[in-house]
């Protein structure tokens, strides 16, 4: 007999129920579905074995590291297709399974019942069913008292009544033993914190917050910024990298491949004789500045996110401590990056004492938690292992499930989503890129269709230290007012680089590049600058506040219009009841166009009212919708965007 | 620390590539993609790390008891899909799976030619190069010996190019070391030889075979019987069980709960003190017979299907034998099959001696299939559990790749899809309750779409023995004759219960159910009574027979044609190129419409022809196509439907 004949004991012990196409479910379980603590999470599946017995099905669910799983029954509803809910109050690491098995006694009273109608005999079946009481054993107090109960009834009378009640019937669904039993695997889920799917960021190198010209900047002069970054709405600041910056290979103003005296060299490669990536760049100050930093933060509602580069400067301690933990050249140089890169060094992951270098760039966020960060922008990540990332992930959110980590990267498409499934919050998203309408629309269904709605999570930045897109080249505010607004309103996180505010476009010609960015020298900003267009990303943000289905990406919805240069789209949220319609320009003239409405419709109640009136989110003034729609009139040199509330 | 963080070392020794959306698969793997002996297995997925180093990859596989591999290189598409092939020519269980490893030879002569492209100097980097080489020790013979040459060549001129040569890149490819090759889990496959999606079933109940009237009809003459069924073109004969029949609760006619004497019972009443599923009726003949049988039909081109039933008459040796194997009630009688069928015992498959029983069910099946059955229709399977039958096939096969096992349940439909992914190799369908032309179009189209069409065959019967539609009960010749037409012409998998080809349509009022049907007693038919559809059935089959495009299912293509009561379809097959148009009338009156036909091509030697040609495959008359398509002229009363060859 050959070997891959399996025994019928193991086969028997195998599945009495097919528990399929699970709801959600990213990848068969291999990845961990992402959810917010409060969400109700709804799980569907199919469940059935065969013939036509009363079947029962539970979904379960528990914290990774709880010992008891919690368990809610789950409802049929039809064509072998069940749900049930459950709602995790608490960021942290779950798991969730379901189990089905057959109800014995529901199964005998179904088939008693049928055969009273076409008028059989049922003592046998009486004896039966009083026989599956005696099995249940170990019910608890309540249940084992209504099946004595039933039971002595029925010896009393000798009749099958008392066995038929409801009560018993719930009693011994409770009670019963369940042989057949089946669990599906476990599935992973991830519960964040709100943050991680509502937050406006502002991005800023600290070095250029000094009020003084040419003064390299400080975390003080940080704080002195927190205020008015705060007024305007953002709720995380955030920095790039904060570490000492290496000497070797330095790159000068524009990225140029030698750096004069005195110039600071880019804040991306860490690490110099000051110390590496837990250590403070000395120029910004202290340990005790960072935390006064964050306790400034705290006290305006704002949270602190950091860069976590996982790359050195040639400069770096880690080199002279850890030589194995990097790549040499045949002359004893260490291999820098490649192509414009060469004041980095990429750490060898694969290093024989890998066990010390990844532990160390763990340590290294862990030291930074430590001072109150819980946030971190992950640059250039695809430099690592894809396991590296998610052992990292999960070994930080074990310990601080309150964290959060963004995937800040541009990759190829699949690699991009690779990343958000094996655990980041949150991911860079090709915005940037996207500038058509029909571009747009067909990006952001893609982005919040299932599956993908359930891992990736989107953070739409309109530029970067390294971005400084085509279409915002030209200056034009109505472009900076309509990609922020796009933006702030197409997801629930999005986030600019200082400079944007100010309209700065200032390019290196035929690239997407700043000229003279703060990446490679130090710059100062008027940030009152006449013509910036703070005030519009304040009532951006204030509206963002004020609604809460703006607070979610998932709920998107395009409504059609016909101008092909107008993008319109509602969002919708549920408890509390809220609609918000949106309609942005995408180019420069003034147009006018018919915004239909038709069938949206506001729960309120328990009642489901028609939308009658749109409220301008800018002006508060009111509108009747007619004919399921509204005319609308938009000129983007005036504002280039529309809100409103959709009122009953 | 809490246990849920995983090591270093765990995580290091993950997956460094991300190997998803892998194409054919079903839910993950956990149940095997089927396919035919000689089919290419084209095997598609994303493949990806991070960073972009040279990748290679490659698929994978082997029968499930050889000890070796094979491998077949995968190509990279685009957007990080890739696909590879394999071409399995032998009926078995299988498996696949992928590896991707970085082919770091390749990654550095990347880098390398863009660094030369840009001017740089490459000493150091050929000095790496070289270095990889030495590690390339264990390399095939050939692939050694151009490593070495090349090798000698760059140590004696200093130069990089010796390095670069494609035929060392091809001979460091397959001989370096593979540190961080990846590997998916294996996915089953399982490969069933053709007339497992080809064949043309005639099922018959052997005692109604008899030429003398009230005769119990024998083994013998159902051997009679062969050359008129072969010669109507069918492939399979299939029996309803030959098993002795129980007296105990014996049917009468008509389904009546009382037999009287001298009738014969059903012969889904299995076993008797003749004997069980091992034995044959008595009536019905010897062994002998049944081995003679089985010779007629292979001289005839026939293959014997029988009825597995895992059910036992009251009289079946096993309840005295086993009586652990059953269920007993409370007065000692044993628990009978609910509702019509109280002349069943169900098998308790959860018994105590369960491997006795699920073997003994297993050896009744292997003791037929030493007899020269290759093929098994089970019956009622929904009374055993969903393990048994994935037990139960893999046994089976696993000694008897070439046995066909066909899912002959009526089910809820994911109960029907749950039994075809657990392994059974044909399916009933619902087709007999498919009538409207909107019905058929949409469930065609659910049957023939991925992943239902990897896992699940239909093999469409027009009538059971326990199944005369509504649709046939009024006995209209052209009904008949639509419903065959079509149930051949859309599945590579049809069927008729014997009587169908005399359009026997005698109900049970207000049932699909015959009346005086012949599982209830003993029955003949005059086989050329006038009316009979032989010559329109035989017509199907050969022209079944002759077009390679009808001897599948999973290539059918709707046409769209405006008439609401006639269906047309194309089906293309590639090699041999064939295309088969079929247009069927689902209604009586005549009609004339117009088909299009506008985008059908042929391939042919390498090029693409357009389809210029219809050949009417009934009478060979040949009809150009103009302006796409061609009119067409159905008149059901003569013949409900028109089949053409397309030719270019």
């Amino acid at each position: 007999m050959n070997k891959t004949i399996q025994t019928v004991e193991s086969a028997a012990a195998g599945s009495a129920f097919l528990i399929e196409d699970v709801y959600p479910l990213i990848d068969g379980g291999r990845f961990a579905v992402k959810r917010i603590a409060g969400d109700r999470i709804e799980v569907w599946a199919d469940i059935y074995r065969d013939g036509d017995a009363t079947i029962s099905a539970a979904l379960i669910w528990r914290g990774e590291q709880d010992r008891e799983w919690r368990r809610e029954s789950m409802t049929h509803h039809r064509d072998d297709r069940w749900s049930g809910a459950f709602t995790p109050t608490e960021a942290g690491q779950y798991l969730y399974a379901i189990e089905a098995w057959t109800d014995e006694f529901a199964t005998w009273r179904h088939g008693v019942e049928r055969k009273q109608l076409s008028g059989g005999d049922v003592t046998l079946d009486a004896i039966e069913g009083a026989g599956l009481l005696t099995k249940a054993h170990g019910a608890p107090q309540d249940a084992a008292a209504i099946i004595v109960r039933q039971c002595e009834d029925y010896l009393g009378s000798g009749d099958v009544t008392p066995l038929l009640v409801s009560e018993l019937g719930e009693a011994m669904a409770e009670s019963q033993a369940r042989p057949d039993l089946t669990r599906s695997p476990n599935f992973p889920l991830v519960i964040d914190r709100d943050r991680a799917r509502f937050g406006a960021w502002y991005q800023m190198m600290p070095r250029s917050q000094s009020a003084v010209a040419g003064q390299h900047g400080t975390l003080r002069d940080c704080i002195a910024r927190v205020p008015d970054i705060a007024a305007t709405g953002f709720d995380v600041l955030y920095f790039t990298p904060i570490h000492p910056i290496g000497r070797t290979h330095r790159k000068g103003r524009n990225n140029s491949p030698v750096a004069s005296e005195g110039e600071p060299g880019s804040p991306y490669a860490i690490g110099s004789a000051e110390g590496g990536h837990d250590a403070l760049h000395p120029e910004l100050g202290t340990i005790e500045d960072f935390r006064a930093l964050v306790a400034t933060c705290l006290e305006y509602g704002l949270e602190i996110a950091l860069d976590f580069a996982v790359q050195c400067s040639p400069d770096h301690p880690w080199l002279a401590q850890h030589p194995e933990w990097f790549k040499w050249r045949p002359d004893r140089t260490v291999r820098t990056a490649d192509g414009p890169y060469s004041d980095i060094v990429i750490p060898d992951f694969a290093s024989v004492d890998r066990v010390g270098l990844w532990n160390a760039f763990r340590d290294a966020m862990l030291f930074w938690i430590d001072q109150g960060v819980t946030i971190f922008a992950i640059d250039n990540h695809d430099t690592a292992p894809l396991p590296f990332w998610e052992w990292l992930i999960r070994d930080i959110r074990s310990r601080h499930p309150e964290v959060i980590l963004f995937s800040k990267t541009f990759a190829r498409p699949k690699l991009m989503k690779g990343l958000a499934r094996l655990g980041f919050a949150q991911s860079f998203s090709y915005f940037p890129w996207r500038t058509a309408k029909w571009e747009l629309e067909q990006y952001f269904d893609e982005l919040t269709r299932y599956p993908e709605r359930d891992f990736s999570r989107p953070n739409l930045f309109v530029n970067t230290p390294d971005l400084l897109p085509y279409h915002l080249q030209s200056g034009e505010a109505w472009m900076f007012k309509s990609r922020i607004a796009l933006a702030a309103m197409l997801s629930g996180n999005f986030g600019l680089y200082s400079g944007f505010e100010l309209l700065e476009h200032d390019a290196i010609p035929g690239h997407e590049e700043y000229r003279d960015s703060d990446k490679y020298q130090i710059r100062q900003r008027d940030w009152d600058k006449p013509g910036n267009i703070k005030p519009w990303i304040t009532a951006l943000n204030r509206i963002r506040n004020d609604n809460a289905a703006l607070q979610q990406t998932n709920n998107l919805r395009f409504l059609g219009i016909e101008d092909g240069e107008t993008i319109a789209f509602a969002k919708v949220a549920a408890e509390p009841a809220n609609i918000v319609v949106a309609a942005i320009a995408l180019s420069r003239h003034a147009r006018e166009f018919w915004l239909p409405l038709g069938d949206l419709t506001i729960d309120a109640g328990g009642e489901r009212h028609r939308v009658t009136t749109l409220e301008n989110l800018m002006t508060g003034e009111q509108s009747r919708i007619e004919w399921g729609g509204i005319k609308l009139r938009i000129d983007p040199d005036r504002d280039p965007a529309l809100f409103f509330r959709c009122l009953a």
